[in-house]
């Protein structure tokens, strides 16, 4: 059973995006200056919400139970429920689905106006957004390395939803080592055509029968390709032949073995491919061909990756979001007990708990946090494409590619804690899957293990991001925290800048930690890399939070309070205090700890693992 | 799906039981000294661990799948799948079910060989345990409080198993708030019986088909009754009645209308009752009857709720440590990727890799350490009851009652985290039901919401536990920490020991801005009360692995590298290496955070939670 109540509010997502980044600046680049003014977000917004409340989340109920059902068969091999198909087509139809991928399009949207409406969608349906996002990433890998004639071949049916896309990486063998892939392409006498043979597992939406067709984009060897990740290619294998009039051909040999049970996200189809069985499946390359054995494949795969990185965050944003909301609404309809300070007194809404509060805190602190990480990476990302200055452009390619491994890792690992402080607030309820909190606590534990286990992102912030361009945009993406707590103190908020000042501090010696195990002691790097990303998240999300607060309370001041708005200000300076002086504190104790550099883990041999 | 492949090491269990805890000191009792040696706990935990692995843990399988059916009716409403009655009948005919509750019986074995013996139980089926457990503890409050012809009536057929037994205390609206129970218990015309009326909700074990009768504990209130727990009694009603020959008579009115659709856990029946829907359900009541409107079932049902609360957190434990044995295994075999300081060298076994090491690490630190925590709880359990001396016995009940709430909580709390890395060290295989973590993870999640929350606990901890006996057990309890820190230094844990210091004085600064806040800031006890309990958690959990640590050393010094046991030494060693160094300093950021003492979770207007 999944939740089916959308309870989402809409006023942080809009703050985040109209008061607090500098959508003037954005606003004002050349690809949206003719097209959109600030307040053309909240149209978008609330016809998403309205979307997610009427007709995606209600859907949402038939995600765990009946969910997608194999049924097996070459053509069609995976069942949706029924209200899948009205949902996919009402989310598509309203340009809502995998149409924003289209960053070639006239008039397109800015990144960091999608985030919102991808929050709220994965909010509103963890399993159901999966259908039109894996197409998005798939018309990315396209848009920008394919031929002309196949991009026209593909891409309009791909961005309006009639057809799926997916990324097809994963074997038994090879996950998190990609390069160990013996899915094989040959060449064929067409110039760019090649067959297929081989198996995929983990292909999410890999069968469905919510489109028509489904494009693959298939990583796979030639004959004489180089090993590991050198020689791997990308190839558009559809489901069912694309002719060259673009209509729909036979099926292409790609048949669905099976779906996988599991723990959550039942409403999407984790599907096992095969390609090939009859010696019939054929694809073709995006870009040139291979040239000595060597790929392009690793590379343009790496498009949608990277892509799908920062999406991820977001999808387990919006289980955060939904969790909380329903924990918040619960507490303040259930009555129980007296409080503390009034024994004797009437029993209350549990909201008026200090440890509820603690909790309902602690689960908004987390949801803006991370709202704010992710906006601000979106929108780092819009200006690197948008800026009309090459060097600006650098410079918030350098900030946004920073922060994207923090997206996926911290975002998702704080899924799992904060959906348990939703199950926690409700008591013996939280534990029944007719409350929201269940679902989308067993629904969010993917996260933290697709595009990328986290401790690859890890390894990434503290391998490439921190040494690419001899380190320079960890420079500045270090600068930015440093100046904002130097130059922006204020009296209202002393002890959350005092405690960020120290945090800083610690994690400058953590930094400087890792940069001198750089030379010899690799192998704490990766020992303590996971802590290290997590200190640098609640880094960055201290001085974010910090950030909004500030503006907070000069709205605040402007306003009143007794405008109608003012809780939401006093709301949003109380949560970034929060975040402050009770999330962040944690990276004492990480710098305790590497102090020490403690290698008990390596130093036991395997065998004492007992 | 529910894992279903028992792979439990039993080393560290018989290390703690056997070589740990002094249970020369123990076996030493009159209650033991005649029955038993140390090593004969070996035959208890071979015969548990192969009726674990052969029979418990195989049925485990259909615990989620068909998991337990309602089909509705009076007399047998909820259907175990077929494996579990051979599973129940084999364990309760091994003396391994109930029978342990026994605490009466002449030769019978200490709680803390019990321990190890639930720990496996719950590994291999966190689900089936509950059908005897539940009558284990039921069994408690009737052999303390009832009149021996009600203990002789019930008592046999309850410890050999036919019969199961329960404890109602929850209704819709009085969970954590037992005072607000609304079931009723009019007296009759025969002293000591009463007619039953009302609703229960929540009731584990509450209807099956593994026994011929369930005997539950309702708490209820006379007409009469005082507000609050003040007036709860607590009374046998059997869902058959039982004449008073002990033959087994008709059906007593008890109905089961429902079972709860849970996260996890779906082979345990949570059910809700009704009692007298037709004005014909009896129950005896336990002790005397209430005088004055005042009950003594809020006492009785304590008693079984504070040997549950324990239990709570060993069933936790089980969790903890299949899902780590599960990962261990998982990772030996799994090869991915070559090692990050031979890239151009083959796949390894991903055991291999830091992170991955790490996680098993941490797993292996958590399951360590909370066995440690939880055993020495049932030893010092064992010694209030058994030793001789009367102020001893005061001194270990002293030690037990502090430490059960963080037995409860800790453990429980730590249960969703250390399986969470279970599910992790197995990427996206972690997602799927097919393997142990994923089943496991969602099971464990109701032991921080049962047998009180856990923030419960934390209050109980902080309140009463810190201040009973004007603090003289508390101070007891500190000090055997203090003088082991102070006391049993060793050059070759320097690091460890440092750690411990400085992690010890943190503590006691805690425990100090906890005293201050006593008299006149209570509502910041309340807001910190959750991390004050993990914080004296990892202290404890720290100093009783640094005791093992010495211990491992001394015997591996004995034994000499080559000894064929000597890498469980090693391990140990190191295991308690990595809990004190890298656990114990998340201290550090909650000293930081109390010091602030942050109230903005209260200081905004609850509208402000948006």
């Amino acid at each position: 059973m999944a939740h089916e109540n959308f309870m989402y509010q809409t006023r942080d997502l809009k703050f985040a995006i109209k008061e607090w980044l500098d959508m003037a600046k954005l606003l004002s680049c050349d690809a949206y200056k003719d097209y959109y003014e600030i307040d053309d977000i909240d149209g978008f917004l609330d016809v998403s919400f309205k979307i997610c409340r009427d007709v995606l989340c209600p859907a949402n109920k038939d995600a765990d139970e009946p969910g997608c059902k194999f049924v097996g068969g070459d053509t069609q091999a995976v069942i949706t429920p029924d209200s899948f198909k009205n949902t996919y087509n009402t989310v598509c139809e309203a340009g809502l689905g995998p149409q924003f991928a289209n960053r070639a399009e006239e008039g397109r949207m800015p990144l960091s106006w999608y985030a919102p409406i991808l929050e709220m969608q994965s909010g509103a349906s963890p399993a159901i957004v999966m259908f039109w996002c894996l197409t998005a990433g798939a018309t990315t890998v396209i848009q920008n390395n394919a031929a002309e004639e196949l991009k026209e071949r593909f891409l309009p049916k791909m961005f309006s939803g009639e057809w799926g896309g997916t990324m097809c990486l994963t074997e038994p063998g090879a996950g998190s080592d990609v390069g160990a892939v013996t899915t094989k392409c040959y060449p064929t006498d067409t110039p760019g055509l090649y067959k297929i043979k081989g198996q995929k597992c983990f292909i999410t939406s890999g069968d469905h029968d919510l489109a028509e067709n489904i494009i693959h984009l298939v990583l796979a060897k030639t004959p004489d390709a180089k090993p590991g990740t050198a020689g791997i290619n990308c190839l558009i294998v559809p489901k069912f032949w694309v002719n060259d009039d673009g209509s729909q051909g036979a099926w292409n040999d790609v048949t669905c073995t099976g779906i996988e049970h599991k723990m959550g996200l039942h409403g999407s189809s984790t599907s096992s491919l095969a390609f090939g069985e009859n010696d019939n499946c054929y694809g073709w390359m995006i870009g040139d061909g291979p040239v000595d054995g060597r790929g392009k494949g690793m590379r343009q795969m790496f498009q949608m990756m990277n892509e799908e990185r920062l999406n991820t965050g977001t999808f387990a944003q919006g289980c955060i979001g939904s969790a909380y909301y329903a924990a918040l609404d619960y507490c303040k309809i259930r009555v129980q007990s007296p409080k503390w300070s009034d024994p004797k007194g009437p029993s209350v809404p549990i909201i008026q708990h200090e440890d509820v509060r603690r909790m309902l805190m602690f689960q908004k602190a987390i949801m803006e946090a991370c709202r704010a990480l992710l906006y601000s990476t979106y929108f780092y990302q819009d200006l690197s494409h948008d800026a009309s200055d090459p060097a600006e452009r650098e410079y918030y390619d350098g900030l946004a590619t920073i922060q994207i491994p923090l997206c996926k890792a911290y975002v998702s690992d704080m899924a799992w804690i904060s959906t348990d402080q939703a199950i926690q607030c409700l008591g013996g309820y939280g534990f029944i899957e007719e409350y929201a909190p269940a679902s989308l606590a067993r629904d969010c534990k993917i996260y933290s293990l697709w595009e990328g286990t986290n401790f690859m992102h890890a390894q990434d912030f503290t391998g490439r991001k921190s040494t690419m361009k001899n380190g320079e945009p960890m420079k500045q993406w270090i600068a930015l925290i440093e100046d904002f707590i130097a130059n922006k103190k204020d009296a209202q908020f002393a002890d959350e800048f005092a405690m960020m000042e120290e945090a800083f501090a610690t994690y400058k010696e953590i930094v400087a930690m890792v940069e001198g195990w750089r030379a010899e002691n690799r192998h704490l790097i990766q020992l303590f890399g996971t802590r290290v990303l997590h200190a640098a998240s609640m880094i960055v999300c201290g001085q974010l939070m910090l950030d909004q607060a500030l503006l907070a309370a000069k709205k605040l001041a402007e306003l009143g309070d007794d405008h109608y708005d003012a809780n939401f200000y006093k709301s949003k300076m109380a949560t970034a205090r929060f975040y402050v002086l009770n999330v962040v504190p944690a990276v004492f104790g990480t710098i305790k700890a590497m102090k020490v550099g403690d290698t008990s883990a390596m130093d036991v041999p395997e065998e004492a693992f007992v």
